[in-house]
């Protein structure tokens, strides 16, 4: 199959997932540094992900989210909150419009390399929290994109659909070895166990009836 | 009335007439350096402008733009095709999913700063070349703002329908000093007055009957 997308890779699970399980298309994998606390150890996993699969991989350096943009998630480790992975926990993390953001340079590269798609693995567990992952906003985006450029470049993302275990269970399938990959918003050597991603992402585990590989600061 | 929105502004003719139009409404203006040739001189226009209105000013670097995208408008005052501003002779100057970058980006910082618009001063007479400046971009964009934002942020994009001709005779009306505004792509200290964008400055002030203030090197 022509290799005729362009992926969003930040280094966690979902995005590993989907770098995977369309290998055979991807030409080129973007992640985004927009200086979070958490960003450094996200790259370095993307990046060895890449190297893994042979997979060309940019890293686009956006410093004014940090300068200009408000969310806990840029504040500092201290400032994360601590709990489940609800809406009142964790809308203190948005970037807002992190998505819209990085689809619009994705799209922007592709149609730079002739390239017809760009990939997202935003998934169902996203959409209470984060506006920009839902249906409504992936469907305007995609339209936009296309009306947008020459080649119509279009956004796939097979996941919106999946919950998190289920793109666990699709990633054990695809061999894929999760200890390169990093979820934690606090962005220690140690995923903390204790903020809503590392919850997120032990549930997802638990559901899915794996161990996840990466050790935990705390088992609470 | 309340100051709600921010400006996405160039330094050019368009966006200078909408900063003068709407400057009741306007918290902050975002201009973005992509490197291309003739950014350095939009963005001093752009800042006097600002300075002029005492509109908050800020300046967006996006680099990788210059690093990664494909445009005749990154390449050297020597890439830029001279003659009309007709579709053949200027898409090579098209950064790819330009405006959709900008958008998202002043987006995010409205929804940082509360504000509940972005403007932005895409014309009737972009359409032709430029697929992120027509409605049917700019419409699937806005819907994407929305939906993508807890305030659902909004693009106004008043000169849709305008010709250019009908922008400078608004900013007649208004007041502007036009001899602060810069067009060429070449980027050089005097408008070249033969690349596409001087060639329909120079109609759209011959259209509205108005004496341009910028001085150029060719009257060709």
């Amino acid at each position: 199959m022509e290799k005729d997308s362009v992926i969003i890779l930040s280094g966690g699970v979902d995005s590993t997932t989907l770098l995977y399980y369309q290998k055979h298309r991807i030409a080129l994998a973007v992640s985004f540094n927009y200086g979070s606390n958490h960003n450094g150890r996200e790259l370095e996993c993307a990046r060895w992900q890449c190297s893994e699969l042979g997979i060309e991989h940019l890293v686009i350096p956006l410093d004014f989210i940090g300068q200009y943009f408000q969310s806990s998630l840029l504040a500092g480790a201290e400032e994360i909150p601590k709990g489940d992975y609800d809406n009142e926990n964790m809308k203190s993390t948005v970037v807002p419009f992190r998505n819209g953001i990085m689809l619009a340079i994705a799209c922007g590269i592709a149609e730079s390399r002739g390239l017809k798609h760009v990939m997202m693995a935003n998934h169902g567990g996203d959409h209470a929290i984060y506006p920009d992952c839902r249906p409504e906003f992936t469907k305007a985006i995609s339209e936009a994109m296309q009306a947008g450029t020459y080649e119509r470049v279009t956004l796939i993302d097979p996941f919106t659909m999946y919950s998190k275990a289920e793109i666990v269970k699709l990633g054990k399938e695809l061999g894929i070895d999760y200890s390169h990959t990093y979820s934690c918003y606090c962005g220690e050597e140690l995923h903390c166990g204790e903020c809503g991603t590392c919850r997120e992402r032990k549930e997802a585990f638990n559901l899915a009836g794996m161990e996840d590989p990466v050790p935990y600061k705390s088992h609470s």
